[in-house]
């Protein structure tokens, strides 16, 4: 049985004309979802789809799902969606939790797919309280960061959930088996961090000991693209000020890159020659650190993409979502006890 | 008259060697240093000048100074000077505070650098603890970032500290009269951040209405290239993670764009093509964020540079600390009371 997609076509900048158009994009492909639910306005939707040339209810993958309301990028969450029960975020999450859809894809307000899914799913048991997984792309895979912005203030036992989360995650949408946790610092030796931590720390020690985790220590920052972990556990205001800079710096680059590239003649020639790769680099470095989060703490994958995301993103989004589903199936989730319950849930 | 360096040669992962490399550099530049004292083993220190065809002695701007002792990259910093008297950096700090130097460098161990500096020099009035103050080049000149990670821990009260002390620095060695101030956070919205950045927020908003910290609020890792502040304020484990992770990022880039580079015919000729703009671009972007620190809260210049700085790292290191001192001489510093004391330092 393919995957079927539960798709926030009102959420974000540039919704719903490139939700739309990565809907499009996934759809054609090979490997894409059996179905993609694009949620939202039906009559603006509709609209989208005839001006790309699709016809509403032709297309096998397609299928449109009204939802009358919007939440705004700037609104307050938890008000938004107590007024707005119709909206297309929340009428996202009700299919997924509805099993209409495996996976839930939306580039719309952060806050609000937090909110809403954390209300409408199946919460993992033992957590107190969401968090976000970035994927960065390591290699031929992925390291997972949490959390990517969802909780700025966080005690040492939110950190070490965020460590067992982050485990399983990876554990059943990627496959891993034992994946290798570390905590961001500011040095690799064991004692540097600051007092959370380094309390954290000392927590997953004791979890590495009872088998409940493969705790690798301290992570520093220009070690991240090395691959040296498969989790890498943070409070969500590192982590989102960490996944922009990388962002920011690695833009600056390619633009400096750019402008000394057309200065000579000789440059600019080859500037034409390396068009397309560079191309290629900028698109894997520049959004991807950034493109896609994933909802941890319930039971269903939740794929939270950038705001200014593009018909590009969101079919690579999909695509995570697919992969994320799929992997699913295979391996059932093993967290049943989270942080302090039962931990001993390795085989 | 012109400027008189200390420089450390024993500190470093690469000392003596690669710092008299460095400082051979320097001397031989137009607008180098007048001065610069060799403080470490001056029998090492001076085979290093011999096998580089220099004559102990001959050479006007070169002098060796003798220190008996060295603290090691990965001793305690505090036992390490109690114990060490005439280790080269106490032997350095002492030039300075005597006036036979104008500015130190050092690429040795961070917090011998940081407590001896604290200990031996004078302190700038009203400020609790040393930060480190991380030159990140931005167009023409400096986002000045402090804490580049000297505390790990802070209080809201310190990070206001933070950027009067960063004000201070960018008035008296760079000669920018009103330098604008933000505090990195994971929103520029106000009230974005975690609970110790909006409370620093709304003090520099009040140190701001009293005229002492021109305050532009929040800024994000992505906005930081683009030069939107001078001083940037952070706590020493964030910025430290966040001066580390755009390392990490930025040298995946040029990893990666060498690997496509080197695929094909048409783009190794454009790798060979562009060998020396790749090579200028990667030394600014992949070295120099990380590639001097200052120490703030002391009323000298103290350049600290990266423990793995090799000879041209050095010899920047030197251009650094004779731009500060010579800024100095010209602009007076003003932080008479800091934080809290008197706040209108202001003309």
């Amino acid at each position: 049985m393919g995957v079927r997609i539960a798709l926030d076509a009102m959420g974000g900048d540039k919704a719903p004309s490139e939700i739309v158009r990565g809907a499009i994009e996934a759809a054609g492909r090979e490997d894409g979802p059996e179905r993609i639910l694009l949620v939202g306005h039906s009559r603006d939707i509709n609209a989208q789809l005839e001006s790309r040339g699709i016809s509403p209810g032709e297309n096998g993958v397609l299928e449109v799902r009204e939802a009358s309301q919007v939440v705004e990028m700037d609104e307050a969450p938890a008000l938004a969606l107590r007024r707005k029960r119709d909206s297309s975020i929340k009428v996202s999450t009700r299919l997924l939790a509805s099993g209409e859809a495996d996976a839930l894809v939306t580039a719309g307000n952060t806050g609000a797919a937090v909110v809403a899914s954390w209300l409408v799913l199946d919460r993992a048991e033992g957590i107190d309280r969401p968090a976000l997984a970035a994927f960065l792309p390591v290699g031929d895979g992925y390291c997972v960061m949490v959390d990517a912005g969802a909780n700025v203030d966080c005690k040492a036992g939110q950190l070490a959930q965020f460590a067992l989360m982050g485990s399983d995650c990876v554990r059943t949408y990627l496959g891993l088996d034992r994946p290798r946790v570390g905590i961001l610092s500011n040095g690799e030796e064991k004692g540097k961090g600051n007092s959370v931590t380094v309390e954290a720390a000392a927590m997953l020690e004791e979890l590495g000991r009872r088998g409940s985790v493969r705790f690798e220590g301290n992570v520093e920052g220009r070690d991240i693209p090395r691959g040296v972990v498969d989790v890498l556990v943070t409070d969500g205001f590192v982590g989102n000020i960490v996944l922009k800079t990388a962002e920011g710096a690695v833009g600056e680059v390619f633009s400096a890159l750019k402008e000394v590239l057309s200065r000579g003649w000789a440059t600019r020639l080859a500037l034409a020659l390396l068009a397309p790769s560079l191309k290629g680099l900028e698109r894997r470095y520049r959004h991807s650190s950034y493109g896609g989060a994933m909802l941890l703490g319930v039971k269903a994958p939740v794929i939270v993409a950038h705001g200014s995301s593009e018909g590009e993103s969101i079919s690579n989004a999909i695509g995570l979502a697919c992969r994320c589903a799929a992997g699913m199936r295979r391996n059932t989730p093993r967290m049943t006890g989270g942080f302090g319950a039962s931990p001993s849930t390795e085989a």
